[in-house]
């Protein structure tokens, strides 16, 4: 597979800016390591150095640019990653096919509901009775689904994941390997000294283009749904507690935890390593950053960081004065010793 | 399924404290999303408004409460949450059901031992050889268990758990899906400028009704034994490396770490995404707070915070310091700054 | 299997510093649970106290040492860890065995390249189309090999491995269970209102002598590829997000966070909980303490801690001023008010 310069001008609807010596390609690289025959792009400002001595044969460049590699092409584009992305789905020889069909060692119970020519089931996977699989998904190897699961139209479940008894898959879901949908919520009652499990009833509902992460954990509600609202996407080892509720379009990104029954409203963003506290709200379109620990209910359309969370700029306040105590400490001392000997 | 008014009461050990219009009720539902058919309760006063302005046919309160919802029957219990499970237990449908029998699709090694009509081993299990597992356990889907594991009676491994060799589960063990059970402890010898595998020859022993959560991950010992303690209950994607010792009926919240060779006393709760050092010791009954980093031995029976852990007492006074030097440095400059006009 | 004393110090290249009263021994065991007929060590000065009151026949000692536990032997070493693991060696019965072959309830598709004679792949195990295993290499039960991977010689695969499409393993590899290889990287555009999936095409690269551990995540690059260093040790539940570049002879600790394409250097350490921030380098033996949040580059032959990192000696001043605050605000006060009662 090959493209002309022409090709990718078109294909991201792009402005040639700066002209080179190259003028069709057939690989993808990152500033640093592409040569004359790769597409490469500006993403971020932390790579200036590595774009201005570049050897790619065609660089997508945002508008604000106004240096050029010598020896390369330079396309401006209005988002330089994006346009890439359009390249890549091109370019990009080694892509998953879907392959309809059910693997003769896979195993599915006689009375699952779905169109053996419209779903792809590979070696190893389990389906359990009573469960229905729309058209288009592709269940992979070694993944487990319990009794009644009801899964959509076009998911990918990869590898070893795992999806426990009576658990909602809307349409498009996407669930990275050995993610676990529907374990237990984690309740007990302490009786007579022994924490007595409480039975956790409930489900768990993925609703449409959700993605969930490798290896991360979403627990059945106790009793109710646990909800994953639409368009939301998980990273991985992310543990999502029962009861949880998010809204549309959420980012909740790597090693966050969230706590039994807290909400979330849509667009919020919670970066890496974050925590939000249980049976709290955090509004729409707030975001958290990285570590941040939410323990009280927080304003939508706000950014937070510390712990506990605070608006960044009341954090950031705090943590400039916290800079300058050593200082302070010091500059008390001499004038205590200044007004003793004075007095 | 229906419960009568009669039936609840008598259920939850209950008293009529507010009369309805509903008899009988089949539902369970939150107090916001409750109709006339459901029960619910009250179990933490973060809810109370919605409490008062609840649709449900019958909410469990605590003695605390005086106002009732207009239309629900109230029903006062010392444990609201508690006695709601034993409506649970009597009203959810959709219950996981035990059925013996090994699966055509799952492969037990010849010399394993087990009674095949008190065991349920369900498709695409491996049990590998010298294994034992006692009756009324529950072997499900694309479960690993490795050479020589003992497995207890009444025990339920969810689907693609692992169990490596030799590892060792007392009675009514439950082990949520894909946690891992005796992975290998990280230790390493620097030899040569290479980290060089330290052989990692021991077990996990888990003991009579302790529950793993969701992709969590227990160390076998380098020697001996890595052991959780009787009744423990270890929530999703926590970390416990090689050596840990925990007592019994504690309490590990989600997505924290054990480092390696720590022990903990009985009754020790451990909040989410906190951390305990290699080798220390946490006394009997001591709370550990959500991020807590344990890093030296810490008294049992008491509450701690931080990083470094301090008593939550002093940990807070630390916090509450540290919100008014904004103020103090201003103070300061400005005491200076008379200090030298008056001078 | 016994081992007498004059083997041991053989072995150990030892010398007899205290003599005791066993003689053979066929044990392995910690200072506090060995008795006579156990080898045990003392590796870390915290079991000081152990050490003097154990009842181990012999015992594994630095040179520093110079009080010895009555009725024990004791041998002198360089490294007491390091000689221990080589008596482990020897005495460990229940020592994992390669046996080669393909289990029956493996699935292996027909153009997969590897000698049956000399790779191990067990029950459950799925190894799709284009993939190539080298010899002496273990899969073991539940394991999901994706299309056109390349697996080395020597590795070991624990159980429910998943390594995804086209990824590459070098030579002794090994993975713990449950982790993943070549998750889909977290990378979207906002299009719309909707964040839409950027596809993600490239690979993971394990080179020589890698360990990953158990529930670890290691995310495909979105093109090239995400690159695990020669000699890198990775332990549980650890994050590495897409095009991160780690070194040499890495430690990556439990629960830790690598973002999106940051880079380490050769041995560089990374303990617990810890996390790096995406696009930045840490350079070669920096060393981050657990819970760092490394948000900006890092010098490299440096110890680091707090977040932002810190090097530690300027993070302990800041926590040590920190400490000194409430007494600092109270003789401030006292200092205002006398001197308005002097003005």
């Amino acid at each position: 597979m090959q493209l002309t310069l022409e090709e990718i001008i078109e294909l991201t609807s792009g402005k040639l800016v700066s002209e080179g010596s190259a003028s069709s390609f057939n690989g993808l690289a990152s500033l640093k390591e592409a040569c004359a025959a790769d597409v490469s792009f500006l993403g971020n400002e932390k790579y200036y150095a590595d774009y201005l001595a570049t050897n790619a044969g065609v660089v997508l460049v945002p508008s604000i640019v106004d240096e050029f590699p010598g020896g390369s092409v330079a396309i401006e584009v209005d988002n330089p990653s994006f346009a890439f992305g359009l390249i890549v789905k091109k370019l990009a020889s080694k892509q998953r096919v879907f392959k309809a069909g059910v693997h003769p060692a896979a195993w599915v119970a006689d009375d699952v509901v779905f169109n053996a020519d419209k779903v792809s089931i590979k070696a190893g996977a389990v389906v359990e009775s009573g469960s229905r699989i729309g058209d288009g998904t592709e269940i992979n190897s070694n993944v487990s689904i319990g009794e009644g699961v009801v899964i959509g139209e076009e998911c990918v479940l990869h590898s070893n994941v795992v999806v426990r008894e009576f658990c909602e898959l809307e349409d498009r879901v996407i669930l990275q390997p050995s993610c676990v949908i529907g374990s237990d919520g984690y309740g007990y009652e302490l009786v007579d000294g022994r924490h007595t499990k409480v039975d956790q009833v409930g489900i768990v509902v993925l609703q449409n283009d959700v993605e969930i992460g490798a290896n991360t954990a979403i627990d059945r509600a106790r009793f109710g749904r646990t909800i994953i609202g639409e368009g939301t996407k998980v990273d991985n080892l992310v543990q999502v507690a029962h009861n949880v509720v998010t809204g549309k379009h959420c980012l909740i990104v790597a090693q966050t935890g969230l706590a039994g029954s807290c909400e979330l409203g849509n667009y919020v963003t919670v970066a890496a390593q974050a925590g939000v506290a249980g049976h709290i709200k955090v509004g729409d379109q707030a975001v958290l950053l990285g570590r941040t620990g939410a323990a009280k209910n927080l304003a939508g359309a706000q950014m937070y960081m510390g712990m506990p969370a605070r608006p960044v700029k009341e954090e950031q306040k705090k943590l400039a004065s916290l800079a300058r105590l050593p200082k302070l400490l010091k500059e008390f001392k001499e004038l205590k010793k200044s007004l003793n000997d004075a007095g």
